[in-house]
């Protein structure tokens, strides 16, 4: 477990357990964006849950208030890459501070430590993707010295890209 | 290995090895925008090439022509996560067709081979992202079906993202 000691307030980061699943879906679903993507029935984060924890790249993280309440969550993966000089990258996924919780501080100090994080996993770089619609977000990224220098394309499958005629 | 069967044209995909780290780097190198970032020394692909082998969560493509050159490659992974609903994604990295080899229609083809390599191991989405000086590229992926609808945010590491002073 990890500390985020702020001004005054301290938070704890610890990788997420199963029971934390109830808490994190609902984190993911307190957002104007997101609550439209997620879903009430437990499931499938349950399934997702196991399959991110079976494996040692990822981090789930679950951060915590002086109350114990679930304030914030983000999940890291270390991916190795051969492209820029074999250069090995922290990808941030999912990344959520509760409404209650926004402008204190605690999302950035969040992000400071999973880039130390991927530091000490020899990352060289960090890299996420951000709705073109959270402007304010994007701000908030480029103050802590992210650049947006990539267009985000994302393509649901289930479907095929050519398809002709709407049924 | 898997063929790709184009109108005259045939090219064969299979899992990158050890010998194809060369033909990799030079594929890399090969591109107004990523020659600028590689390295001509060999170490540092070969160090990550055996990271992402190891891991069966990575797939990296070596592509080739009929010759046996190698004239495409790209890397993917498997990226389980709690959002949207648990959704399971496949993320495309360092994606790049050899200069001789551009305009063939091998670049669409091999997209859609690895959208279909992630349908079958239950991905709901496909996500890449592009630098936006590669315009052409863009309108290449939104034909696939690709939309822009994130903005790509990168941090190097190795520095403080709050550096005051210019030294």
């Amino acid at each position: 477990m990890s500390a985020i000691d702020l001004a005054d307030r301290r938070f704890t980061v610890e990788q997420a357990t199963e029971d934390d699943i109830p808490g994190l879906a609902a984190l993911l679903a307190d957002d104007d964006i997101g609550s439209t993507r997620e879903s009430p029935d437990l499931a499938p984060y349950v399934v997702a849950f196991r399959e991110i924890d079976a494996d040692p790249q990822h981090y789930l993280a679950a951060v915590r208030d002086e109350a114990g309440d679930l304030v914030a969550t983000l999940q890291l993966t270390v991916l190795p890459g051969l492209a820029r000089a074999g250069a090995r990258r922290l990808q941030v996924e999912a990344f959520r501070v509760a409404s209650s919780t926004r402008g204190t501080g605690l999302g950035a100090a969040l992000l400071e430590w999973a880039a130390a994080y991927g530091a000490e996993r020899g990352a060289d770089l960090v890299q996420l993707t951000s709705d073109k619609r959270r402007v304010d977000a994007h701000r908030f990224y480029e103050r802590l010295g992210y650049t947006a220098t990539h267009e985000g394309f994302k393509r649901a499958l289930g479907q095929p890209a050519h398809s002709g005629s709407a049924q």
